[in-house]
């Protein structure tokens, strides 16, 4: 059966690329460097239901996005989650935070309604983020 | 140098046992079954942080946690969470999520106060969890 994106990840995200497991989204929200590691496996809603190879690949692509977004963001802290209480299909946020950000030190999750990207700004981050991840990881490609 | 846990999560947590990598602790609130794994080892903030086996370690251990908890608990979803942006010592959230909870289908970090445990519920409490995960996992031990 062809991988079928979750119609509300669709609409909120930008598709960056890929890595060998998961698809790479951009949350088109311009307050936080927000992104989300989807893995193309259809019916899957729990880290757990992966197999172990699959767990190892999952952890080893959001480890290179993790310390890429520390990097190139210069960021004070990665938050990490795998929530899914909405949108089922399992996703994996990565957000860059900042002590000055605002919502700091609360998780953004819920908080403020999005402010999209102007699209020079998109074009801008999504060029900065994916020549990083290039340079960083062989298994990273654009979409 | 030994390993010291952060003092928030000493005075938050009640220390359950141990796998190969992580300390499992519960937080003491009976609002939610909610555990979190600290991998023992110093000076860590970031998941990136730890080498690619710990990596591995770490994403079987927290498997082996949510697979047990999503059973035991009969659970709607396991919210998993690295964030850290007030405790840095590397620790992970394992909560337990109802759609019927206080606070569904929003994250509950920072949401409500915690209500502590009564005795015999504890002591229920742990003990059903440590024998599910000894039945699970060869490597989880108690403390």
């Amino acid at each position: 059966m062809k991988f079928k994106l979750h119609p509300q990840l669709k609409q909120d995200c930008i598709a960056i690329g890929r890595f060998e497991l998961c698809h790479l989204l951009m949350i088109n929200d311009s307050q936080f460097p927000w992104f989300v590691l989807v893995p193309e496996i259809n019916g899957i809603t729990e880290i757990f239901q992966l197999n172990k190879p699959q767990q190892s690949l999952l952890i080893e692509e959001s480890s290179t996005l993790a310390d890429t977004l520390n990097t190139l963001y210069n960021a004070d802290k990665i938050n990490i989650a795998a929530i899914g209480n909405l949108v089922p299909q399992l996703h994996i946020h990565h957000v860059v935070r900042y002590r000055t950000d605002k919502v700091w030190p609360a998780p953004i999750w819920g908080k403020l309604p999005a402010i999209a990207y102007l699209e020079q700004e998109l074009s801008d981050t999504l060029g900065s983020i994916t020549h990083a991840l290039q340079l960083k990881s062989m298994s990273f490609s654009t979409s």
